[in-house]
């Protein structure tokens, strides 16, 4: 497989073209960013931690019968994935509280919901990724009620894989970001990353966050964080 | 019937208790606020304006099989309406992009939308009546499933009453909000106010603004567009 032209710069991945049409080659960046790309920082050694937390979760998904994006992970810092057009919803689970649903509608964080809650958010960083109501969605196209209700079945999957796959290793998952795209032949496809930048995970006997929230709230060591997630979840110690 | 304690003040209205315990006596002022409360005045009229405006709307709703809250208007700025324990979720109905909706989502305000939408909004003034989906209502069970359904029925019917009502009038219904509460038998029933402070009312001839947005955008005198709104519906004019 060839590396080629640059398709898309974004805040955390490079994406690139390949020789095969149906497939692309994702560079994972150290570049931090929250808050809508207000806060920034580099931090040596995100790109790879990121880059091989999400291809362990993308096959432990895999193994649990959950189709992604993923192909191979090719490097530290690199993977194949296949080619998605993008759908513009970030997809957001929640099992407890957090963040800014704790704060836009008064829930304590750490308190757990009664169910597991599916969000979606236009993807827009112009617009700061405002929430949608399924009403919104359908009434401005931005998918159809099936796509919807597609999303939320495979959302709702990947939150019983992964929360019982965490629970294992002594991490709740409090709540995550999912992305989906479609493939050439039309199909709903997980794709983007699964890594301490898109979930909250948190430590089930210390309450330590081992997350975005450690750049996000200024609440430590963020490789040191990440390191933690990736070793538990089995990955190669780096030398 | 009685004029009791004042069972709430609101910002709009003062709620009163009567001799009758399953009816209130709301008293419209005259006091303008916009944006959460960050903007105030007091304007002579508005409360009269208001209170005459519902009345009339309300008594075409019931003429229309939409029943609501109200019983009669008492006098310029007073009415007796059934008591009932407001739902704590306003509910918006939109026909066309305006306001804080053409501002979140980036949809040019004057759009129309390819379909009514009903979005509902957690009635609480310290969070600033944030935007709730479906899931969440469920989830932070603020209404049962079936509740919600019935508000988007009962609103979407209210919503083809007035579009029609005030389209014969040469205004154009662009939003509004309504709120809903639950009578002594557990009943949903319409209840506050429809008015121009809670309706989007376009002149279809002109675009003028007919409504709060006068006051929130400072785009003239508001008792002028309101007395404009009493006036086309048949109103008393005043002396
Ligand atoms: N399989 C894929 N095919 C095409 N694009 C993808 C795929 N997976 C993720 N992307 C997109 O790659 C881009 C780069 O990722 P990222 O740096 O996280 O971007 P962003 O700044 O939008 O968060 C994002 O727009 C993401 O949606
Ligand atoms: N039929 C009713 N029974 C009891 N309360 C009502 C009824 N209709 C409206 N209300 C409530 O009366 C209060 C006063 O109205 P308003 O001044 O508009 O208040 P707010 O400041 O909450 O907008 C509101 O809380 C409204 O929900
Ligand atoms: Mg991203
Ligand atoms: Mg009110």
């Amino acid at each position: 497989m060839e590396k080629g032209a640059l398709l898309y710069e974004g805040k955390a991945k490079s994406v690139y073209l390949t020789d095969d049409e149906n497939v692309v080659w994702i560079e994972y960046k150290d570049s931090a960013t929250a808050f809508n790309g207000e806060k920034k920082a580099e931090i040596t050694g995100k790109g790879r931690l990121n880059n091989q937390i999400t291809s362990l979760i993308f096959s432990k998904l895999h193994n649990e019968g959950v189709p992604s994006h993923f192909i191979q992970q090719l490097s530290e810092t690199e993977q194949l994935v296949k080619k998605v057009s993008i759908i513009p919803l970030e997809t957001v689970v929640r099992n407890v509280a957090a963040g800014s649903f704790s704060k836009r509608l008064g829930v304590e964080e750490g308190q757990r919901l009664s169910k597991p809650l599916i969000e979606f958010y236009l993807k827009n960083d112009d617009l700061g990724d405002p929430l949608l109501t399924d009403d919104q969605i359908d009434v401005l196209e931005l998918a159809t009620k099936e796509e919807v209700a597609v999303l939320k079945e495979k959302a709702l999957k990947v939150n019983e894989v992964l929360t019982s796959f965490f629970k294992e290793l002594g991490i709740q998952l409090t709540d995550f970001k999912l992305e989906f795209g479609k493939d050439e032949s039309g199909e709903i496809l997980l794709a983007d990353e699964i890594s301490p930048d898109t979930c909250r995970l948190w430590d089930m006997e210390t309450n330590a966050k081992l997350d975005k929230d450690v750049f996000r709230r200024d609440l430590g060591n963020l490789t040191e964080a990440y390191e933690n997630i990736l070793q538990r979840l089995g990955g190669p110690s780096h030398v």
